[in-house]
């Protein structure tokens, strides 16, 4: 019995805070994708809804009926088992179904589903439900991230929280860790839940290097600015060098110079850059050419993995050298959730932490996010090893 | 004073006619833009707000002083005179200022002409008054078909109104109208409002023609579909025949196969074609491919504007042959309402008539209206001539 | 007999011609294609020879067998009559066949047409064997402004031909022509040759007008540059100022500023802007800027028409106010031949007169070349009206 | 003296060999890029010369001026160091200088150099030469794939050579080999020449695993094919997905599918497929894809390394499921020559092996090539691993 009430207040906890984070919005911040890895609030709000009810209500609730059978179309993200859906660049054109509509189906789904929990808590339901919440989970980070973009890139600038503190100073001074040449065990163990891209456990040898215990700073990135760091091809790959030409990338996201000052935007509106807090919102190419500039590297996802216990993390999501690739051993999950994770071992970037938008209790040191080189609107730092 | 009640009530009626074309939307419908010629309801509240703003009320009304700064880059639709401005593309990912606060400067700007209009009624302010009430009916057709769009490229396919009627058949038998050879005048005249595009009064010169008392039905362009039209090169234009090709065009916009019969979305909804009422939403390659494979062709604007007293017209737009050039002795207005029409003279055709979108009152026999010949969203037909 | 001969001789003066414009090439001339709308001259060579095979030998000539069906796929430029083609775009990626087996080919038809004209000249053969020779006159304009493109966008900029003189002073004093009020007949008319896009002779009324008699020269339009001509959107249509900003168009095509000093890549390799020589390589867009800079206009091409016994021309395109649209009375020829003209009367602008670059014989004052209104690789000239 | 002999002799050896590879061409086919990521055979022949020019003789031969300073601009590829250069996509519209100015430079070279090495053996220069050479070679097996490519693409599908034979039964039965889990060294070792990112020697530790001694044949692939591989997403990446959808994939590069049945454009011609032959000419994404299907999987670049020494290879790039990255260690060379391979460690995948287009003596066990993952114009197999 207790075990029931922990999934059922678990569920309840996960759908309550993407609720709150969605609080200071109005109508119209809900609907709109500037970009196109951006998707509209409303479409979070409905897509973790559907997930649900396509994955679980639908295979296990008995009598359970399809709320909309269009939602399946609409709120699909990627999923080629339920077939066609709204194309990605698509979902920010959807005024209909409203926001009120997809609360109610929202609530529904809410509902039915702790009515299911109630009377079925089988190992196989149990497994499915506490996927359901981490994807959820995963969801408030993009749906954070994403209000911050569109916000952010909206002329007026407009704050969404008088009180949501995106920095924090890390007061310890400069060290380097030191860890020995060996073989290592990498990824999860343990009955808690993981993602399959953890599993399983597994060896690694790691030569001797050193890891700093601090991520770099503005003030340390805006040395790498002033020093020209943008304009000497020698820091960058090829493939980055074409993308800050084209793109006219000369500063990290959500940089403003204002009348010489460089100031940020942050989810509490524009203010000056602070030199001592950790540099936000670069891409993995500007954190591999900083890098090149202070003739240091970027640790591997297995560096980092073994020597997490030896410093502070969870406030930005921190860029690796590995590439997202399958673990050894690694096999998709059945059916639908198989699509989850390995169809995008390719061309991706593995980030290693956690972050201020990220859900509590979400991550773990064996987590592996990931994303394209050149994207920078999650929360996303620099470590610095050799 | 009669003059001055006219102008007030005038002003007054078209910003309600405005208010009333978005009564029936919720908040979300506001704030998309699926196609870039579409804008945003939200964008054509303001800019047609702000058109008064700036053109009369910062230049003409003692002590005003700007309603919000950011609002010129906002809503600021082609004058480069005004600087620089939110990209076209970009409208639709402006969820601030919020549609209350867009009402909110719109019922300010309201009131603040009302009191101009009661305190001055000078010649020059008359006339820009009267450009601004023509603006803004301009941009209620425009309304009500981005509404359309919007909505009817939503996978629900939601209604608009259920009392719009946006169909009318034309009861009259089918007969060709002749008209002599000879010298005729063409352009406006007299001291009504008119675009600086209709002016001046010249003669042209038109050989012996027929032309059509009927618009084109649906049921004569399914013959033409159904005759595989879109599959036979020879009735298209080579850049027409790209453009169907690339976008797979088979049909007029808003037509749908359901279950092997064509239905028809409308602002009441999703309907059965009407084989007897005329076509509509068929871009100038559609048009001229039709005559083409009739053996016919489209008249010439003047062919149309000479003919127009012999049958109806205003309830759609009609294609012409003419592509959208100036009249002799064109001259652009002074300053930045010179930016209006000439700049777009070149690639455009014109359409002649006037639809069941255009405001009352606001479209002529010398109306000049121009898209692109492979636009379809606006309500468009099909008259012939030989 | 006289006719006999008449014919032979045109035939093979034409195809000499040809041949003579390619003399100065090296091999490597031959294949390449610098942008979609220049055709590597090995495909004018085959493609004027592959037009005589399909309309003419194949249908005519008895037991004529095609000379390599290949060849049809290669050669053909854009009528769909004739079925699939290498893509425009892929013309430039074609070695084989071989400059010496095009050579071949063309020997071979060249031999076969003479053997056909020695044994039938019917008055049918005769409209396609002359239509044939206009069509290859034509493509000896293009084969020379596309060489001229190939070698004018080689960082090396080799001279074709130390001889050939594009440029021409015109010494007449500057005049205005004036031409009265009236119906004025225009298009082509009598038994020579003509395309279908010139017929039929027909009225047009025209207001009182003036017409320069010279051209505008180079030292003007630099006083147009000079004074920020394309710095300033008043001058220019809306599509004009996006294509010069996104393609950075400063100055005429071919101009290079070389040390502060303004050359001008010509035939004979690059030198230095001749300040009273016409201006040439400039877009309709230029144009229209040009003279709206100016207050004056561009004529239409009917003024033009009328006017053009008061002025010298034919060594200049010149770029009229008139779009591209068929004549009262336009009626396509029947079969392949049809899709000669009408399927590109859309959005492009006529323009009148000849250049260096055109055959002899080949123009008249009632030739109809049409362009889209941003190129600029052929001869292009400015006069003005007003 | 022996030393001596042999670096010109292998220098000459390699520039000869270039120079067969091009001896079946006809001019034209030196000339034309149909892909970005094909080069002219010209600009091939033009830019292995420039290197030795720009890397060895301007700043190691005394007195020596360069020959043309046109050509850095023209024959430099991607070294930034070197400053602007032709774009790359833009090397197929090169006509001059022509094939024979670029071999009188290339002669010019190979003699100069030749003078260089009787007179200066030192240390540093063996090294620049050595490098020179190789860099040489792996353009000869660019050469030659660019060569299909180039002739492949064409319609007449022409043949380069009768005798060249690119494939070669493997007639060894199908084996499993049997790797034990371990710490195992990869990387080169010792004085021979090799690339910067094949070092240092390191260690890495590898799970149980095994390998296949046999790479998979076409007939293996055509069941894939036939099975629907192509048209079920859950085998492809999301990437690879819309590779193919976007692309209409459907075989690998030069199969085609006449009246029925697969044929496959070689070197020597179209010819129809064996069976028993190993497939080539798949993307990284096929590979992956065709493994999924197996139930299988592409082996690590680490993996590969170690079990080499078990099983034939040489005649095919094989992808491995790695990314290309650096190794442990990795230190980019100083100057122009860290250009060479650190700036494309991102979003590629890394190939082992060889291929019947690689030059004599270029690769070894550890040579890492690397391709994005879409590649599938070089000489690419597949070989499983589980």
């Amino acid at each position: 019995m207790i075990i029931t009430n922990q999934i059922i207040t678990d569920f309840l906890q996960t759908r309550q805070a993407t609720d709150e984070i969605c609080a200071p919005l109005i109508m119209e911040d809900y609907v709109v994708q500037p970009d196109v890895n951006v998707s509209p609030p409303k479409w979070h709000i409905g897509h973790t809804t559907w997930f649900f009810e396509a994955f679980i209500l639908l295979p296990h609730k008995a009598n359970y009926t399809e709320y909309n059978p269009d939602f399946t179309y609409i709120f699909n993200s990627y999923y080629e088992t339920f077939g066609k859906r709204v194309s990605r660049a698509d979902r920010g054109n959807l005024t209909r179904p409203s926001v009120e509509d997809v609360y109610r189906y929202r609530d529904h789904v809410t509902n039915q589903m702790t009515d299911l929990l109630e009377e079925n808590q089988s190992e196989e339901l149990m497994k499915l439900v506490e996927t359901g919440i981490h994807h959820e989970k995963q969801h408030q980070e993009l749906l954070l991230t994403d209000i911050k973009f569109i916000l952010g890139s909206n002329p007026l600038l407009p704050s969404y929280s008088a009180t949501f503190e995106e920095h924090r100073l890390e007061k310890q001074k400069n060290k380097w860790i030191k860890i020995p040449e060996g073989v290592y065990e990498i990824g999860h163990i343990g009955r808690d839940f993981c993602y399959d891209n953890e599993l399983g456990k597994h060896k690694v040898f790691l030569h001797p290097y050193k890891i700093s215990n601090k991520l770099v700073t503005n003030g340390e990135y805006l040395q790498f600015m002033q020093d020209g760091g943008y304009k000497n091809f020698k820091y960058w790959h090829a493939e980055a060098w074409d993308w800050i030409n084209q793109n006219k990338i000369l500063a990290p996201l959500y940089w403003h110079l204002v009348d010489g000052i460089w100031q940020q935007y942050t989810l509490k509106g524009l203010k000056e850059i602070d030199l001592e807090t950790p540099l936000t919102h670069i891409s993995y190419f500007e954190a591999y050419a900083y890098a090149q500039w202070k003739e240091l590297r970027l640790p591997t996802e297995f560096e980092w993995e073994v020597a997490q216990e030896y410093f502070d993390w969870g406030r930005r999501w921190e860029w690796t050298e590995s590439a997202y690739l399958p673990y050894p051993g690694f096999a998709k999950e059945e059916g639908a959730l198989g699509e989850y994770n390995g169809k995008f071992m390719v061309n991706q970037k593995v980030l290693r932490g956690g972050s201020v938008a990220t859900a509590k209790n979400h991550t773990r040191y064996t987590y592996r996010n990931f994303f394209h080189p050149h994207l920078r609107w999650q929360f996303t730092g620099i470590r610095l090893a050799k």
